[in-house]
């Protein structure tokens, strides 16, 4: 490649928006034909992407990274037909775009609608796995978007084959063309270009950890959604029923502990610490879950570590848990409040007022009542396809479906009116 | 003042946190008080704004600042009693915070509630107009929000005493402390500090000119909602009725034309040229409008200046107006997607296809069939209130009232619902 990466980048933008105009226009049958095209496209191309994929391993082995990083990074027929599958579903999803949100006439006879239409045109930069390329480009395609995906160097080979065969196979059946493109560049200068390029780009999706997010919020000229950490928290109040709060607690931390809403903090009412508090060590234990508590934790179970102030702002992602003694209800929210990241915070009690008041005074995108933390996800939601958990209070919060890929606009019909006096028509 | 300005501004950011967590709880009958109160604080302190406003008004002269920037730093009777006046029609609004937006159950029983809630913490970077101060501020207090305001440095000793006016004010009626706070440092190194500082604030609305603008989205890590310019276009079609058509663009262009949503380009179908355009001349040449033209153009008005590239990108906010000949409706679409700012843009023409075309093909915040682009404006839409015109595609686009300054929250109520199987409650 001869041209520079920056004009390479601004190339792929321009090329974006004009897809994105013809994307807008496409209606929902003929979109959910292309996917269900890009999924027959995406399985006859199985043996050009395992060939692809094995050139990725073979670096990846060569430069010795770890087993957890190998298996992110594997493709095999399996994955690939998990893929396929997954875009036939999101063909059968429903398409918000065009949905009228809105419509009301005002007194002057204007008639105005709020109707959903797509952002247009999303950066989408992710790390190691290569179904990313295939799940985020489409979601944005379903919803009317072009995507311009950055991928990591370590699945450069896969990540190419699969957008070549999802832009080429779409495009058999009616895909515009450039809607779906690849960055060819892997190096940081090009994250750095994608960001600056707000003439070209509207949205810009980081998805992977806070040293990525962090570069491209710190980089980023157009709005970024961020998917930073789930510090969850789960608080046993006085009245709760000690069984589904033990059952709970072990649900929330331990059915998969290595996920951003799985539980990283209990908080247990002072008044039922001394009885509660041992039984859902036993629990816990059991499921080889190492504790760390506060002083009031401890004087009931002596023989745990202490939790420091680093232990309360810590995502673990591991089977280890902080406990905490509260006082009351203001104390929990306070320290979920102060501690936490805004993700998802559960309270279990037999109260409705004091569950009512912990779902109001909570700043999170999900806050629940006697509910697993665990349930904080698109697909539990009932969104059909998830794009990430937002942290962000700005346009999505919480679980992001394809609702949260679009945009909207006013569309006003009248009959001559003037400001300045009346109607001409 | 002693502290640092980043001190002081980080200082502020932690009170303004707190103060949301507290505003997010008031209902709207206690708010609405608040602002009664606030309305009430404000009148009786006239003279006391008078004499604060009188220092700035001093100052400006000193520096020989135009007399337009002297007219939109001055205070008077009236345009306090007006500042008082717009508080209490906020008062008057309806509240969004609190609103089920959508509720939904899930086959396992979850019970899903989509609630607004307040955004948190706004920061509003402003330049000179000091009733910017107790607009901003109180529609954001209305919705919840705590704001951390930062205005220009010619309205400083203005801006302090209206934004102390408003906290003391409405403290004397139940406002927590800080919901309302001005940055006292009128550098620029406080606006790097105010938009670096997203660990307290949940979103960043500058409100001024380009420059100002640019600057804050390249130094900001939180949202910046951005109210770029107006580069607002109306197509006359061939279907056009001539008297509405003309009516609408001598509207557009001249019932104000220093606003984001007058007129800069006027484009013509091909078809209707010969005769429209002397028409269309006559009338705003008499309204003192100066007219550039492409070559087409100019070969009916053959007495025209010719529009350069320049024109079609410029914002003129005077009474200037570029006029280009299309093709086609595809034409004028291309040229306006291209050319335009996504702020506002009619078509003129009694074709109902047309229009339904051009309403779905030009990719702005506001879409116009027959109507004067002046009418793009949250108080003509039926806001009540309006924070600006947002050229974001993201959370909120074109006329944001009081709903675009919330957020939204997941309820989630089960009964013991886990994971990792059934229900245990």
């Amino acid at each position: 490649m001869s041209a520079s990466i920056p004009d390479t980048i601004h190339l792929m933008g321009r090329q974006a928006r004009a897809a994105a105009y013809r994307l807008a226009q496409l209606d929902s049958e003929y979109k959910n034909a292309i996917l269900r095209a890009m999924a027959a496209a995406l399985r006859d191309a199985t043996p050009a992407l395992l060939a692809a994929n094995a050139l990725d391993m073979a670096a990846a082995s060569a430069k010795s990274l770890s087993a957890a990083m190998l298996d992110r990074l594997r493709l095999d027929k399996t994955r690939i037909e998990a893929m396929a599958a997954g875009i036939e579903q999101v063909a059968t999803l429903a398409d918000p775009v065009g949905q009228v949100i809105d419509a009301w006439q005002r007194p002057n006879g204007l008639n105005i609608e709020q109707v959903r239409v797509p952002i247009g045109t999303i950066g989408i930069i992710y790390e190691s796995r290569p179904n990313v390329t295939a799940d985020a480009a489409v979601l944005c395609f379903k919803t009317g978007n072009a995507t311009i995906l950055r991928g990591g160097s370590e699945a450069i080979h896969s990540n190419r084959a699969i957008a070549e065969v999802l832009q080429a196979g779409g495009e058999a059946a009616g895909l515009p063309e450039h809607a779906i493109q690849l960055i060819p560049f892997t190096d940081r200068e090009s994250v750095a270009v994608l960001a600056q390029m707000d003439r070209w780009l509207d949205l810009i999706i980081p998805r992977g950890g806070k040293g990525l997010i962090e570069t491209v919020v710190s980089l980023a000229r157009m709005p970024v959604i961020k998917h930073y950490d789930g510090i969850c928290h789960l608080f046993v109040d006085a009245a709760a029923d000690p069984a589904m709060a033990i059952a709970l607690t072990v649900d929330s931390k331990t059915q998969k502990c290595g996920v951003c809403n799985a539980l990283e903090t209990l908080l247990v009412h002072r008044d039922i610490a001394a009885s509660f508090l041992p039984r859902v060590a036993t629990a816990l234990r059991a499921k080889g879950v190492e504790l760390r508590g506060c002083a009031a934790t401890r004087a009931v179970l002596t023989d745990i570590a202490t939790a420091t102030e680093d232990d309360w702002r810590s995502e673990y992602l591991d089977l280890i848990l902080s406990i905490k003694v509260v006082d009351s209800l203001e104390a929990a929210v306070a320290h979920i409040n102060e501690y936490g990241s805004h993700h998802t915070d559960c309270i279990v009690t037999a109260d409705a007022a004091t569950a009512g008041r912990f779902l109001r005074e909570v700043d999170s995108a999900c806050v629940f009542h006697n509910v697993s933390t665990r349930f904080a996800d698109g697909g539990e939601f009932g969104f059909g396809a998830e794009i990430g958990i937002s942290t962000d209070k700005l346009h999505a919060r919480g679980p992001m479906g394809l609702r949260e890929l679009t945009s909207y606009q006013y569309r006003v019909r009248g009959n001559g009116q003037t400001k300045g006096g009346g109607v001409i028509g």
